[in-house]
């Protein structure tokens, strides 16, 4: 790994939109159905300004040479426990296929990380598929202890996208 | 297990507080450092307000014989993946000691499922300790999937409670 790359992180703009999606779609692993096909495009639009209309959420991406090549979105949750801690969920991670091993994904949550101090979190958390056995690893080198069990159900299926 | 209790649950309100507080200061095995010490008061009090004022999140109590017995915070997060799915996310789980092995946990959960289907919520998600056998039989139970690995990271220590 090297680390010559030096993407400059910054909020997502609508711009970015067909990169991000992009980056979606080519995930197999997740599972998530994302797919560049223009019929699926006004649902991603919607998604992003539900985003860009939240408080408590930021969408960011990194960009090297012009091009989205990372993008992270990161949560500020406030709740009771801890007393009252505000806790910063980080999800929606990827980094285009052929820019990895070259810290491009290190570099996006030590951005992140920093955010989190910034506006006062006290706590960092994510989940990771568990069959992302390279994720987990890197998120344990970063620094994050894998202490819980990730429990999902889906509720809706999603549209075909024709 | 008997399924006599039927709490009612609602949005929690400020004078909820103090029982909710008790809630999270009985639970050991999270070690978030809860206490019902009058001097953290103000730091809970700070953070129901913040998460009164956020859109995105609802505080719920169960109630029981006019007494709050139960509590889960639900979170909702649109984001890119899955064609701009909104996730729901519930945490701060508690149900109180003593009302254990009645089902108040399983009304509750539903019960937030059934809000997560009313605001159009494609997927809930939650984290457990790992460390928490039991609770992780009782979300798989109810139709969760362990799919995912939960990792956390602190920034900042509790004060303390003095």
């Amino acid at each position: 790994m090297t680390s010559a790359a030096e993407p400059v992180f910054r909020r997502a703009e609508r711009a970015d939109l067909p990169a991000l999606i992009a980056l979606f779609a080519a995930d197999a692993l997740g599972g998530h159905g994302d797919t560049v096909h223009p019929d699926a495009f006004a649902r991603y639009e919607r998604a992003f300004e539900r985003i860009e209309a939240s408080a408590n959420d930021i969408l960011l991406v990194g960009v090297l040479g012009g091009e989205v090549v990372a993008t992270a979105q990161v949560t500020f949750t406030t709740s009771l426990p801890s007393r009252g801690r505000t806790n910063m969920t980080i999800e929606a991670v990827q980094t285009r296929d052929d820019m990895r091993g070259q810290g491009i994904g290190a570099k996006l949550i030590h951005h992140c990380i920093a955010l989190g101090r910034e506006r006062g979190a006290g706590l960092i958390q994510l989940m990771s598929n568990a069959k992302r056995a390279d994720a987990h690893r890197f998120y344990e080198r970063l620094g994050f202890k894998k202490s819980h069990a990730g429990f999902k159900m889906v509720l809706e299926a999603l549209p075909a996208a024709t």
